[in-house]
């Protein structure tokens, strides 16, 4: 078994040695192994911050102990997904809970810490774990923060990467979730092997990120991709920014749906989505299917905002491709037809024809725990114990 | 004396000895001297190309040749400067002609390699020159090429690196001059220490330059940048490039122009503006200075669409400053003052207060060759006798 | 289907319609399609060559074409193996033949396409295949050309890139073998995650890679990373390189060979290695494990001069770990142990106890092609048709 | 003049307009404005970190603001040498003080805070320094701290760059000597427009910097470049660091100094070196130039073991050029010659040839200064009041 306090291998002391068998059953491997060793941890990390060193146990390492595995995490409003995932991106397990369960961010983090143990657990070699990346709305990289977000139930800044860290004694790495699709796509999707491309992810908001030269553009402060809050229509749609105009208020969710109801409110014409009583995008789609002409009025609206939006920031970047996540890409042609229309028309005549818009290749559900994994190897490991 | 053929050092080999009265005079200094190396440079070249290896000379390398300086030439559509600028970005020695004298591209590099090897001769050390940097109007950094000038006399693709440097046996290098200045700027100016940043040319068009992590974002195919294309008002103005609307239109030269013309049309208020012959945009910042008013609302207006520019700019690449160069950015406060506020109100409300508005720091007369003897530096070093 | 002339889509015309019945048959899918798609590919490259655009066929491009293989091929004195490997790291299909079968280049290149078309029919998708990487020993990433290599057949610069490119249509890259094992153990293996490691093949000569701030350091010519011919010992053993006292005839397979007849000629201590006719390193580890005094002290003694090796590489270059492949590492602890206490001897006293000592994760066999598919991702896409 | 307090412009609010008459004298430009300054500032910043926000002034921001100037710092174990610096490294002036005057680490910074204070002044505008570079033994970059000095008069981690920004309010970063003397040939001398390159410092110890694509390799923990303690001779003299044959020992000052005595002790023949009483580097340098063949003989040996020790660097690093700083170096053809001599004989062969061996090109006083003024600009700008 490899040993559970490998940092202590450094110290290559044994004083307090009628200590061991107090911790001796720490090497017999049952189920609530992992959970102690989570508290144990926690109360070392205490203790190191003291300036106590404690060479409680000398135990030999274990030639070749490699770290194959990582942990990534997926915030949303609604629930809180945790995967095992290896070095070649499969995703060995999950965990879930209610993220709305714990307003209080301290009880949040030790659900968050305990639904990881349990990852551990399940992976038969904690030891293999090297780290943890998480992919959180309003998530700043270079302060491992979430900072503001509007929809979450903490607010202000939170360091949820320090916080965790603390608890699990691994490295912990944050950021938003239009970088982390965007790492899970050159990683493992429709990007990989780009060094100059963007991702643009549409949701409830729409988000976005640029990887330049092979590596994410993060900007001066960490902001760097608000395509959501670049201005389409001067005087236009109100965002929920407080600006108006932004190119979000046309092509996320909630402004596809406001372009629903101005559809609706142009005509007479029958349609299916007058019949429902709560309209969403993924309905809109359903009906865009069936053949609805108003629905594709709407998406094709949608389209055309989302190509001049795109057109403006491919001139200035000049990506290989634009890649499009999120729930209302899933509108598929009714939506990339007007929209490359748009864009061909409105882009630097140079690039006309080069830049390749593309769906994001890996499903929906796995984008952010895939991308949350590949930025936890990115962050330099981290031992309580060294 | 540092040896004229220092690659024939490598070859060790001192073959045909009596060929070296012939080739002695080389060894005198004297006015012609570099002229010539260039022409038997030239045929050594094409020796080579036939791998016919020309052991001729064999001289002892000097300890310690240091190339400590560098050839930046700025080829615009009136003149063509070229100047000696040494590692400190000192500019020692100046050459320039009429770019339009020479619309045979072929004689024009024949001239452009005669006044560089003027300068060479003036720096007093041939040897320690050690590249080219150019930067011209549609310049390509990743092909070396002149691609589609609209306004320089060449049509089509000019090879102007490998030209280049078949004449002269030196690296050289070309990039269109918003990014020369941005490098200007960067190595001398208002943009040392900055990793993150944009530069903004508003001369005859409107070009750009991103920074990402302190390199050049040249994009997938190297056209990154086009601010002035994005659209900035959909359906707008015509702009030269075929589509309508184009932030150019409205900022560079001509569109700051075509605003004076729709002031001026509105109102019978009188101006001085009314009053010559053929208005530039230098009067009208003359104008301005002198207090009339339709000449600020002039520079009101085009401030107005720089600001909403920038402030898209800047939401998407949060960076650290907006450098601004180039004719128009000489009206100072009455285009700085709107722009600003146009700009605060439109950028994503993380980065309000947090991007610097700047002007270019060094002079515009130097600007471009400053840039292009940065890119020459940039280059690797390259010898026909390597 | 996929098209087969995506290319031509862009040209986004179709003259000479009457070529379409001569060529329709291309779409039928059956076992020669892609030796066909080969040859067509070569004669249209041709064509283009000579500036002939030939809009024979006008295809719709299907959305989202993605690419998602690539071919990985580990040339080797003895075979050459080719891989259809995915984004994955999955290898799905091989083929294979003897390299020494084709001492003509020309026709070796034949061979090998020959081979790779079987995978791109194999793969299903021909057009999902993105790109080719190699890796051989002496390949040159900067030039793409196998350069002098003293054991395989072909001598001098063998542009291989180029020629395979040509006959493919695709975008090749090459390097060499120990570059290609440590993409193969950064992307998959041991060394991922890590910014600054080495990697160290100890095969039938002893090679080495670098990377540097996340990426492999090729040095200014391309050949950084020669430990093999560091000098171990002032006036030493013969290398084959021309020097005397190279680490690499300390430990590498030839060197250990000498070892073993060192350590056989000082005693009459009975030994397996004396009963053996043609001493390999592979026995020699097998009378390790079988408790073989003499041998043990064969892989103490190279354990010793590698450790030594690896500990003025680590103060130099300071790696997170050093990763071990190849023959000679597979010795584990008879090799490890010694090499691990003269490293802890000789390294800069800051590196102490910190750096790593780590096999290589993958397998033997897979290393080569798993890093020459990473290495195929590296280079930028191609397409004959564009 | 440039406001004091440029943060609070940020603010945009002027509420205790009372306290203005008491802080107006600030803005009189007098000898004890700087000191002032930095008192206010430390008052400020711990305000700010209180969460209290001191709209106390209201100043409009200059328009323009170029940061053109930083501070570069040399610490030596006899001096410490502070200099003001523009961008285009020109040093502007300069202040001294003993090292060994301040035992104490708090007094050391309070003192060196003063010292720069005495530089702001004299640049006429302390709001146009950006920074402040740091050169100093056992300065670690990741960490901002001096490590473990040998030589320095504070032992153990001195966390000098945190010490010295909270005095100054301005951001600070610390680097190794060897690391400083490398960037300030990378921006002003030999290795200007290098990317691969590896400096050698010879002084007291032998420490070395790694360019690799550009950029410094640092390694893991910062602590690459350790050519001095790289095995030269196994089991021969005994080094500093408490290991044996390490190349320091026979490359730096007191190996120089050893060589001497054994070969003094070697023979009878007379020598210049046997007349003085403390023999030094400078002394036997000088003897070489009056033709002292002992002399010669001490730095023909330390050549050679400086070209076997820079082949092996070479061979694993495969740099442009190998440059040459410190005492040891000013040798010149005494030195160089030997090791060219062994370099060659040792080097991997595809090398030979290839690496240039150069002294460094600035001034030996100059060199640390510079440098630290480089690295100054590469940190971040930081602001107490932003």
């Amino acid at each position: 078994m490899q040993p559970i306090f490998a940092g202590f291998y450094s110290a290559k002391v044994l004083k307090y040695s009628d200590t061991i068998p107090i911790l001796a059953f720490f090497f017999i491997y049952h189920r609530t192994y992992v959970k102690y060793l989570l508290k144990i941890r926690t109360i070392f990390g205490r203790m190191r911050n003291s300036s106590y060193i404690c060479p409680l146990l000398l135990i030999h390492m274990i030639e070749n102990n490699y770290k194959t595995q990582v942990i990534g995490v997926d915030i949303r409003v609604d629930k809180t997904v945790s995967a095992l995932v290896n070095i070649r991106g499969e995703i060995l397990a999950r965990e879930e809970f209610a993220t709305a369960d714990y307003p209080n961010i301290s009880e949040y983090v030790t659900k968050l810490a305990d639904s990881i143990a349990l990852l551990m657990e399940k992976s038969g070699n904690p030891d293999g774990i090297r780290s943890v990346g998480i992919s959180a709305p309003s998530g700043n990289y270079n302060t491992g923060c979430i900072e503001n977000s509007p929809n979450l139930p903490w607010k202000g800044i939170v360091p949820l990467a320090a916080m965790l860290r603390d608890r699990l004694g691994l490295a912990v790495a944050v950021d938003n979730n239009a970088n982390a699709i965007a790492m899970a796509e050159h990683a493992f999707g429709a990007a990989h092997g780009m060094k100059d491309f963007v991702l643009v992810n549409l949701g409830s908001g729409m988000g976005s990120c640029i990887f330049s030269h092979g590596n994410i553009h993060q900007g001066t402060n960490g902001f760097a991709g608000e395509i959501g809050h670049t201005t389409y229509a001067s005087g236009g749609r109100q965002c929920g920014c407080g600006k108006q105009g932004c190119l979000e208020a046309y092509t996320a969710s909630k402004g596809v749906l406001q372009t629903a109801q101005e559809v609706l409110s142009e005509s007479d014409t029958p349609s299916l989505m007058r019949s429902v009583q709560k309209l969403t995008v993924r309905l809109i789609i359903e009906f865009c299917n069936q053949g609805d002409q108003l629905a594709i009025e709407v998406m094709r609206r949608t389209g055309h905002a989302l190509g001049v939006g795109l057109a403006n920031y491919a001139s200035l970047f000049n990506p290989e491709a634009i890649i499009l996540s999120g729930v209302v890409s899933r509108a598929g042609k009714w939506l990339l037809e007007p929209a490359n229309d748009a864009f061909e028309t409105h882009v630097f005549h140079n690039m006309k024809g080069k830049v390749k818009l593309l769906n994001s290749f890996n499903e929906d559900k796995d984008l952010n725990v895939l991308g949350a994994s590949v930025l936890a190897w990115d962050v330099k490991e981290y031992s309580l114990f060294k």
